[in-house]
């Protein structure tokens, strides 16, 4: 096999030999309803609690607390409410920047948007897809001015607001490094952990070194509500003005409805975490069976000419949100015939989502070089990583 | 009894004499799950498709189609989301003025604020509580300078945007007269039907004279979803604009993540639209018996000194959303003596929003003379509304 080529039908093998005889198209990522979902979400509707308050919906936070291992929760409607929420605590400000991964699903970004802020794209690494701290170090000392301890661009004369990186398809980033850079240069760190429930760094769970940190529980997610999304943070006063801004800033009055800010509706409902709920209970089994399936996929992919799977980084044990084959450096261009003939075959893989400097509405964005970004972009597929691809699996 | 006293003893015994034997506390509005709510939710878990996608969503909108008479309807994640859509649709661009009532729910407003436009305040009328257009015109008037058939206000200079009447409590605004002003003024309607579900006007549901319109299925309305809302329209492209922009602006591809527009995560859910479903289907039950309960309110009330209940304005059938006390003029102080009086008897009655005028993020937005809306703010006690409070009764 020459550098340029890659054995297609061989490939199609090995994935086939990992998810064995699961029904035929098989998806990226399906959901699993295997505990309690149906008796938690059946009490929702037997007691009328359905809406923006009730039992469960504190129970996902408390929950969500210990298994994150940081005080405080907020529940959200969405993933994508938590980070512009998360974002708005930080104090992004109309105009300023907010440093985040080109390599990331759209949430981040529009976020951004979202606080009429300026997405500002870094460069990622290829240990864990995240940003790479050395180059954003290196980046920073060039375009930085430090003013009274305010980091501002120094080409555009705006604040540099925030710094947000993504622990990409559940592999915890370089965030011990990157919270560093945070520190030295005063830029607030919100950490987009929304495809990373369940993964560990150096044995302690992420999410606990952002001022803020969010979470999704999208249907695609390792846990879901259908759609929702958490704060994370270790203030109380962060974890109020959260909650605040989720409930249209509504002051607690028992029959009085003011408000004292520009509020969201971006609460999770009671029956979205009535299902959040029972998931979680099944998280462990969920973590397991996925790392389980990884290693599947790592061993049966040896040898495999023309690409790798994405192993997690040393010291992290990642939830192997989604599996990732990385063609090797010159199968750029056969990417797409994987992607068609993958699909065809009845496996859902897709690539990496288009990178954020590439999209219409953020070309022209301030950023840095993106080498790294551009070339997995044209690399990267993801494979099928349901749970249930092993826990379904004929012992 | 002078002018400015009432009886409250006589008031709370008119209540409970409607109320009847209904546990205490009596909820203001609470949803009822007596159709095929459990089954419809439950098929989401069995097949796993909770999520954005999935037939209860499509369900619910064909349903929505035909209950409101309207060729398009596409479900969001809440009634706010549907409304700052909406906007965006209707061609709100920053900086420009919508009006709308100060006499409304926050969301009405937020969703301008959305847009970084600026809500611009409409006083309200006596017979629907909605924006009373004879005021609108002459203030219009005054204040409006046409340029090539487009309205700016004279004042700020600002292009006045969109007109966003609200039907409030359910009862119909004076919506054909509004409708005339807006394509007088080339001013966008876009009509808030979130609490109007089920009612009409001369025979036809409310929804369709707008540009877009919008409904939400929050908790406490006629027909919940736990939280959820929809934009209607007759228009093609706006609908299949609206289905973009409320699913991250993604270009449909089977495995290709792009997205053209700066979008936004507000697809509701299938798991919310299979609540919705089974609701929809109850809905006819649910108008029949709020208007019944109104009637109640209205003979029950009959001959009370201090104040009158709110009857549908000429024309309209109303859901009857808020059941809504009016007390007489010269009775503006005794309101919070009621409200606290009424609470700590079980009923959980409460006073209209505060008009939005008042509160400190729309505190110097423009408004005309506000002076029936601060009466009623002043004067209005919404009573205990629930369906089941008619259909839980004993024959």
């Amino acid at each position: 096999m020459t550098k340029n080529e890659l054995d297609i039908a061989d490939l199609l093998d090995r994935i086939g030999q990992v998810v064995g005889d699961a029904a035929r198209p098989v998806p990226l990522h399906e959901p699993r309803f295997d505990g309690a979902e149906r008796d938690y979400v059946l009490e929702t509707i037997d007691t009328g609690w359905v809406s923006s308050v009730g039992r469960f919906v504190n129970r996902f936070e408390s929950d969500l607390a210990e298994i994150c291992q940081v005080p405080y929760v907020v529940a959200t409607g969405t993933g994508t409410a938590a980070l512009h929420v998360a974002l708005l605590l930080a104090g992004v400000q109309p105009g300023e920047e907010v440093l985040l991964p080109s390599l990331t699903f759209i949430a981040t970004a529009n976020a951004v948007k979202y606080c009429d802020a300026v997405p500002h794209f870094c460069d990622s690494e290829m240990d864990s897809f995240g940003i790479d701290p050395g180059k954003l170090d290196a980046y920073l000392r060039d375009i930085v001015v430090l003013r009274n301890g305010v980091s501002f661009n120094k080409v555009t004369g705006n604040r540099i607001a925030a710094l947000v990186p993504v622990h990409i398809f559940g592999h915890p980033a370089k965030i011990d490094e990157l919270a560093e850079l945070s520190t030295r240069w005063s830029i607030p760190l919100v950490e987009d952990s929304t495809e990373a429930l369940g993964s560990k760094l150096n044995g302690r769970p992420v999410g606990h070194h952002g001022l803020l940190s969010t979470l999704s529980f999208n249907g695609n997610k390792i846990v879901t509500t259908g759609g929702g999304g958490a704060i994370l943070t270790a203030d109380p006063d962060l974890a109020k003005r959260a909650k605040h801004l989720t409930t249209t800033a509504k002051v607690p009055h028992a029959w009085r409805f003011d408000h004292d800010a520009v509020g969201y509706n971006y609460r999770l409902t009671n029956i979205s975490a009535a299902l959040g709920v029972a998931q979680l209970e099944r998280l462990p089994v969920f973590v397991d069976a996925k790392r389980r399936l990884a290693e599947r996929y790592m061993t049966t992919f040896d040898g495999f000419a023309g690409g790798r799977i994405l192993r997690e980084p040393s010291g992290a044990e990642s939830n192997y949100w989604l599996n990732t084959l990385i063609l090797d450096e010159g199968c750029e261009g056969l990417q797409e015939d994987v992607l068609q003939a993958a699909n065809d075959a009845g496996f859902m893989v897709r690539p990496l989502w288009t990178p954020m400097h590439r999209l219409p509405m953020f070309k022209g964005a301030p950023a840095m070089d993106l080498s790294v970004c551009e070339s997995l972009s044209a690399r990267v597929v993801n494979l099928p990583s349901s749970p249930g691809l092993e826990l379904s699996r004929a012992g």
